[in-house]
Order: structure tokens, then sequence, then C-alpha cells
């Protein structure tokens, strides 16, 4: 068996996370549908259309790889969202349910932002630099969504959540 | 059936958390294991026993909500750990190694940030301020582990893996 390397690692994980964003692009109008607050619809609806260019971008990287873009299961992502399934179904309609969305939100986001951000580490040591500008342009756009979401959370979905409840 | 409130919400995701948390002690020595270098090793090791402490904070929120400590299965963690599994046994021995196990710590770590980040936030608009700082004290460490690791990983594994397909 040849000795795995950090290019084999970098394959590895490029198809995990072009698997995990798939998968989010289908999640994304579930939790639109489900939040109460036209806002946070919306902040979904958006960041889906985001979504669709950060696998543009993952589909380049193959290409610089002279690969096929393929997706290869991601446990992870998959416990994620089933994670968001469950809490969409027990908060569904009730006033907390637009914290709970952000918080499963989130969730995605911090998976997808350890992901970018290993991904453009590897891509700087293996000196694959239009590879490290394409992460660095996700992982920006991740970052900024989950700080809207807290801010979202924060301003309004919390304290609504906390006021039905008094 | 009653409405669901944000004190339910946090109720639950303390549960989740709490069972994560567990699930990351047992995941850890395997990890330390299966390090190429002894630094990595003994970091998974000290944030073993950090994650200790995390659990002990998380009993003391419990004891707040006059509850007792009980997990609730976290798909999220279980699926993030499977997939720092398969990269083990994918990458064991070889000099991507540490690298792989860096990245299925960060993955876990990430996971924990966002927790904690949302308690922390729903326990300031609960009112708990102990929860609070509790919340706050273990953010902190998961911050600095996360950091740490990617120091080490730019510094020592990915180069180590690089240097070794060269």
């Amino acid at each position: 068996m040849a000795e795995k390397t950090l290019g084999d690692l970098f394959f590895h994980v490029l198809q995990d996370i072009y698997y995990a964003e798939k998968k989010i692009l289908d999640g994304l109008p579930d939790m639109a549908k489900a939040a109460n607050r036209e806002q946070l619809s919306d902040a979904f609806l958006r960041h889906r259309e985001q979504t669709q260019s950060h696998v543009t971008r993952l589909e380049q990287v193959f290409e610089l790889l002279g690969e096929k873009p393929r997706g290869k299961t991601c446990p992870a992502m998959n416990g994620i969202l089933e994670e968001a399934k469950e809490m969409m179904k027990d908060f569904k309609g009730s006033p907390a349910c637009d914290a709970a969305l952000i918080a499963a939100a989130q969730a995605v986001e911090h998976y997808e932002i350890t992901r970018y951000g290993t991904l453009r580490s590897w891509a700087q040591t293996l000196g694959m630099d239009e590879a490290v500008d394409l992460f660095g342009q996700t992982l920006d756009e991740e970052s900024a969504t989950d700080e809207e979401l807290s801010r979202l959370a924060e301003q309004k979905s919390n304290p609504e959540a906390q006021e039905a409840a008094e």
C-alpha cells in the first residue's frame, strides 16, 4: 500500500465537503419554510444562493487537480442535518422555532468553517495558490453568515422566544 | 401540547452537548494513540483533562436548573466522530496521519464552539448569569484548543506530511 500523503488527505476532505455542500443545498429550503420570521427565511434562501457558488468553487478546485467533481459520504454533515431535522420537528411553530433553526444553521456553518480553514491551510502547504484564494472567499462568506445569524438570534429570535414564555 | 419555549430549547441542547462531551472523553485516548508526533498526543491527552472539567461545568448548569444531568443522543457528534474514525483508519501510520487527526479534532472543537456560543447567548436572554459564566469559561478553552491545533498543523504536521511526499 502506498503511503498516504497530504495530497491524498486534501482530496479526501475535498470530496467530503463537496458532498456536504450538496446536502446543505437540499436542506436549506425546508429550513426557510419552517422559519416564523420572514427575515430568517430570507437569510436561509440567500445563503442557499451563496452555497451554490461554494459548490462551483469546489468544482474549480477539482478541475485544478484534473479530477471530476464527486462527493464522498460525509457522516458529520449527515449527523448535523439529522439533528437539525429533529429540532425542526420538535420546535416547529413554537415561539422558540427560529432560535432552534439558527442554532442548527450555525452548527452547519461551523462545520464548513473548520473544513474550509483546514483545506485552505493544506492548499498553502501544497502550493495551490488558486485553491487558497477560492477557499478563502468561501470561508469569508461562511463566517459572515455565522455572524449574521448570531446577530439575528440576539436581537430578534431569542428575545421573541423569551417574551412569548413570560 | 404546551408551546415550546426558549427554556425548553436550552434544556434540549444542554442534554445534547452533555452527551457529546462524554463521547469526546471516550474518543480522545484513541486519537492520542494514533498520533505520530508526541506533541500532538500530549495535546489530545491535555484536552481530555479539560473535557472532564467541561462535563463538570455542564453538571453545574443542570444543578442550577434543579435537574439531574443526563445526555440526549447527539447525531451530529456521532457523525463527526464516525468521520474521525474513518480518517484515522485510512491515514494511520502515514505521514499525513497527524494532519488528518488535527482536522478531525478541529471539527469536534468547532461543533463545541457553536453549541457553547449558542447556549451562552440563550443563558444571557434567560437571565442565567452563572451559566453564562460557566459556558464562557468552556468556550474560551475550546477556542484556545482550536488555535493550538491550527498552529501545530501549520508549523509541524502539514509541512512534515508534505516533505515526506517529496
